[in-house]
């Protein structure tokens, strides 16, 4: 199959770009710049195209997330710290994102004549993110179906949608995903803060996972803490 | 309601827009600049928001519509003239158009806090467009539910979608629409050309609704042969 891997340049889709390499033909990798803080992912990404030897597209919708005000991950709130699955991260919640990058990632698939488009949406973003659940994905397919029949059959492919964080390091680290080249923190920085949801869920996995991180933190130590508070009990 | 309205400028969703106004509350007027050739119908949106006093968003998509090659409203192949049904306005098809506007519309639609998304897909749409049917409305609601659950509750409403495009004449005439500032020409010239798809489709209507047509067309009479070649027979 000729397949278009959306990656945002994350743990996640650039492990699901390795992964579809291995066993199809991935016809581009596609990123886009709703104008998250943390733009500096997009060079990840294209460092994971350039590995793969394939194209790197990126749409810009940035004026349009402009237009979604209310989202740490767009604006001027505060990213907050602590667990991935607190309450405080809802205010990352970017309304509709899945499905609108999903929507514009199968008109190109048509376009492009591709046979799937695949997305790394995986069973952690669950508790917060409804467009990450299995409800959505098989949601998602029977609408597109019905958008572009008599045009192309596109399939959406989500093999972690039911998978935890720490599996995906287990398979990442199978297929000899350079992790230090991807980028998962909310804040944009420099370096992986280490304090905000996504650092901490990410340094978690690789614990879970017993794969060494290469990841360079700002802070080292917070995630066990972060943990420890969200379960409330030592680990 | 608080109702965010698609509105392209065209005279099916001026009319929607009037419609809504009627009997709800209009959020806002969206249009989408996806690169196609007639942005000048995004004028006739602002008049429409102009005269109902309401905000006027303009999206612009017109980077990623250029990524969609391969249909005639985005790039250099010629808009076919002839009655909309025929194969030849096959190519007038822009990918998962529908799909991709309705998504950043629900996106805006939750984060502006409206109950609904209104948009005027019509019956007459469905031979061509598997975007405009019925299946595809539902299906795009059930999507949404899931997507937004948790977020905000979003309805999508398609009033037109099993309407032909008469009715919505007659619709609009008994609402008072301004039709002379409504735009529906593909070519986007600085009148309607009479010859292409749309042009055809929309003298048709006013005939059938027997309503005066307000438009200037650079060719008056083309639209009797078109639907004449159409059905196969004498009008």
């Amino acid at each position: 199959m000729k397949i278009l891997v959306v990656c945002s340049g994350g743990l996640d889709s650039v492990t699901l770009a390795y992964k579809v390499a291995q066993s199809d033909t991935v016809d581009a990798l596609l990123s886009f710049n709703y104008g998250q803080r943390h733009t500096v992912e997009l060079e990840f990404a294209a460092r994971c195209a350039n590995a793969l030897n394939v194209a790197h597209e990126v749409v810009d919708i940035s004026a349009f997330g402009r237009m979604l005000s209310g989202s740490a991950l767009t604006d001027d709130i505060a990213v907050p710290e602590g667990h991935y699955a607190e309450d405080s991260m809802r205010v990352t919640i970017v309304p509709n994102r899945n499905a609108i990058m999903l929507a514009m990632a199968f008109g190109l698939a048509a376009a492009r004549h591709c046979d799937a488009v695949a997305v790394a949406v995986h069973g952690g973003d669950h508790f917060i993110y409804p467009d990450c659940r299995p409800g959505f994905i098989d949601s998602f397919q029977k609408m597109q179906n019905h958008a572009l029949e008599g045009v192309q059959t596109v399939q959406l492919l989500a093999p972690f949608v039911t998978v935890e964080k720490a599996e995906i390091v287990r398979q990442g680290s199978s297929l000899h995903v350079p992790f230090a080249d991807t980028w998962s923190c909310y804040q944009g920085g420099q370096m992986h803060c280490g304090r905000c949801g996504t650092c901490v869920e990410r340094r978690e996995a690789f614990s879970l996972a017993s794969v060494d991180d290469p990841t360079i933190y700002a802070d080292t130590d917070y995630w066990r803490e972060a943990v420890r508070q969200h379960k409330g009990e030592g680990v």
